[in-house]
């Protein structure tokens, strides 16, 4: 990605209206402060005319990995294509530069805009690898850096937990803040996710919602004495249960005492019970219980089943189960052979595919242990970890200057990946025949895009390169 | 933190106006789904009149310490004093739920806001050891959590670096996201830093900004012969230097040809000298150099002090430089000498005392062994492991129900630490003879408050059980 300041203007640029920063937040303020010393130093010196190249990349893969998800280029372009001070911001700033700077700065500031500002960038969602203008610096950093690490990682779980395992964001309450955890729903899903749980992103950005209901819920009733209204009627309309309470009582004692059951259980938590009825009677279409409040096999899946059975019935069918703690692996496979028994004893068809999803603390590595304990889980709901990438909380992109007045500028170092490298540069990814990516080039602005034998050439040198 | 849905009305409770959240995004729907799942199955209950009581708490300090510092209680207080859903928030979570669902929770949504919700909490920035109503809680774990985890972090980073050093948070650009870093900017000013870079937070909350410039100012200058404007006023007004940069010149030979500097450089780097001469004379009494673009002990460093001699002779006292890559304690060391050499060599009172800040992936961990090996930096700036909270990149904060209708509830778990601790409680901070805190203690809304002689009984048996 590139950006150069009062580039030559294109007499037919399009000019279409793009929105503000989803956050309104996102202002030219939202910047360090040196950006803006800086600037005055360079409009000081006669420099802010002056043509550059920035180059804004990262030097390393986050997590160990071998590829990051590039993200957060719309919210960028939304805040250039806005790019424009107020009055009380300049006022603001006025107030934190030092009193001797000239005001001839601030009407710089006022009158200056991004109309000049091009942008090159990999579209949104590319998977890309290592290796724009001042005041840009710390608002584009901001807005790429966390957006492509936990796009990134959301490609790796989704990795890890293949392709047909719904993933499932649950990690608002945990995340850095209120668009910590609405940019972690927006950008887990353009990662791989399903879903999310925060129905402000859902509203936003049009990402489906899932959630069905806490610990909490379940403690809040104390038994299925309190339910008053026990109508149900049934998913066609054709008749009501009128004691929805005792159907699923007396489904509760056909499963505590069947034989092919073995009675693992003997009275189940009544507080769960009603919860799970409520819960059925409110959402009969979407029946999906959290049953790890007390005891998951001697209460949570017996209290689920009864109500899934009543509510089969009447011709519902049951969403599935909520996994929140203990051994996932286990509790996931004992719950599967459990509603295998219930279909056969009962004869109910598919009872024994009933979704399981699960939670708690998960990520990459639980997931891959989870695989090779082998599970039965249908659905993973992972929050913290993802969100907060917890494994690498920061992305390093940095910006540098690379070329001024069509002079290259570079930055040394004594750390050797430090070095920038100068001039504006064009990329190019190479396809094998087999149409797989093989390898990402840069090349200079005016250099020849790269050939099939340069290819060849090019390979030659990676595997000599290799072998000493 | 306690807080009760629907208690008794205080007629003469206060009402002062309360503006909204900081951040816009903060509304009723930066929440999970299934907070609205839940709220539409209790208003079918007929639960949503009942007086619950909530526990908001942690269960583990982070970063493996010792304390927590509470954060985040602010934002809190004004999403609850504003909380009311407007008619597009209410259309989309009627899209959001089953069409089953039935008009008159909507129109229950419509009515409600948190009049009657009383919150109970120890004031923000207190010290916090381990151990609210529905629809609240995603938002008030959302907006606790992080805050009080980055405050925890600054008030880390202040124990490790001393009293006396200037802390600067420099984060916003590896940030989670555009309020991460205002969070992370206002939070680590209540943990004990002194200033920021992030000017949106400096306009929004009062934190002090610090800023000077980065390496693409300095490679944006090719030679001091493109600067046009070389004249400088005294700092008095008196005269003018109609040659800054001639001036500039003349020191740096005689700083070249000193024996006391015993010549450790040759020629210092061109550009870098010409942006540090710019940027002297867009801020002279402001000027802080980053020495280390290309050499600090060759280039850097002579350059500055150049710069420094100028302007010293014209009534200005620079303000010292920043390093941001090597070995910052030797460099640090060797850059102090330097400045009491120039001290020494050309008697110019206090150039020794000169301020050094260092940069650079900072972080708890290597101020210590900066500490241990011995340096000379005055002021640390810190980014991407204090925002970030790299160490440990979430707070585990939980919302519990602990009461409803004055009965005690529960959430049992396999994993004891998941236990709750049912009922309304007081917390008590006791004080030993001396003033410093010994112990809290958390008791039954209804227990009398401990006394001198409790207290004693409690180190008892907290004595009795360490020696168990």
């Amino acid at each position: 990605m590139a950006a150069k300041e009062n580039g030559p203007k294109q007499e037919e640029r399009q000019r279409t209206v793009i929105a503000g920063p989803t956050n309104p937040m996102v202002t030219p303020l939202l910047s360090d402060l040196y950006q803006f010393t800086m600037a005055y130093a360079y409009w000081k010196a006669g420099k802010h005319n002056e043509r550059a190249v920035f180059d804004l990349y990262f030097r390393k893969n986050p997590f160990g990995g071998e590829y990051t998800v590039f993200a957060g280029l719309e919210e960028c372009i939304r805040l250039i294509a806005n790019f424009k001070f107020t009055d009380e911001e300049i006022a603001f700033i006025k107030t934190s530069l030092p009193k001797t700077c000239e005001d001839g700065f601030y009407n710089y500031l006022r009158g200056i805009d991004c109309s000049d500002v091009e942008v090159y960038a990999v579209p949104e969602g590319s998977v890309v690898f290592p290796k724009v203008v001042q005041l840009l610096e710390t608002s584009l950093l901001n807005l790429i850096n966390y957006a492509s690490l936990v796009a990134t990682n959301a490609a790796r779980h989704r990795f890890v937990a293949g392709k047909s395992k719904l993933l499932l964001e649950f990690g608002l309450r945990r995340a850095q803040g209120p668009d910590g955890g609405i940019g972690a729903s927006r950008y887990s899903y353009l990662g791989g996710f399903d879903a999310t749980s925060n129905v402000e992103a859902g509203r936003l950005f049009g990402i489906p919602l899932r959630g069905t209901h806490s610990h909490a819920f379940v403690s809040s009733f104390m038994s299925p004495d309190e339910i008053l209204d026990k109508s149900l009627p049934s998913r066609d309309g054709s008749s009501t249960c009128e004691d929805f309470v005792s159907l699923v009582q007396t489904w509760l004692n056909k499963i505590k005492w069947s034989q092919l059951l073995h009675g693992i259980f003997g009275e189940t938590n009544q507080s769960e019970l009603a919860a799970f009825t409520s819960y059925a009677l409110a959402f009969p279409n979407n029946f999906l219980a959290l049953v790890d409040t007390y005891d998951v096999m001697r209460s949570g899946i017996p209290n689920f089943c009864a109500v899934a059975l009543a509510l089969n019935d009447l011709g519902y069918k049951a969403a599935g189960i909520r996994l929140d703690s203990g051994d996932l692996a286990y509790l996931s496979c004992e719950t599967r052979k459990f509603f295998h028994s219930i279909e056969k004893e009962f004869g109910v068809q598919d009872f024994g595919k009933m979704n399981i999803t699960a939670s708690n603390d998960l990520n990459e590595e639980t997931l891959d242990s989870l695989n090779k304990e082998g599970h039965e889980i249908d659905a993973f709901g992972i929050g913290t970890y993802l969100v907060t990438c917890y494994a690498q909380a920061a992305l390093g992109c940095v910006f540098k200057l690379v070329e001024i007045n069509n002079q290259p500028r570079i930055k040394l170092s004594e750390d050797v990946s430090k070095v920038s490298i100068p001039c504006k540069k064009r990329c190019y990814r190479l396809y094998g025949k087999e149409g797989y990516p093989l390898v990402d080039i840069m090349m200079g602005e005016n250099e020849p895009p790269p050939k099939v034998l340069h290819l060849l050439a090019i390979f030659l040198l990676i595997s000599l390169w290799m072998i000493i």
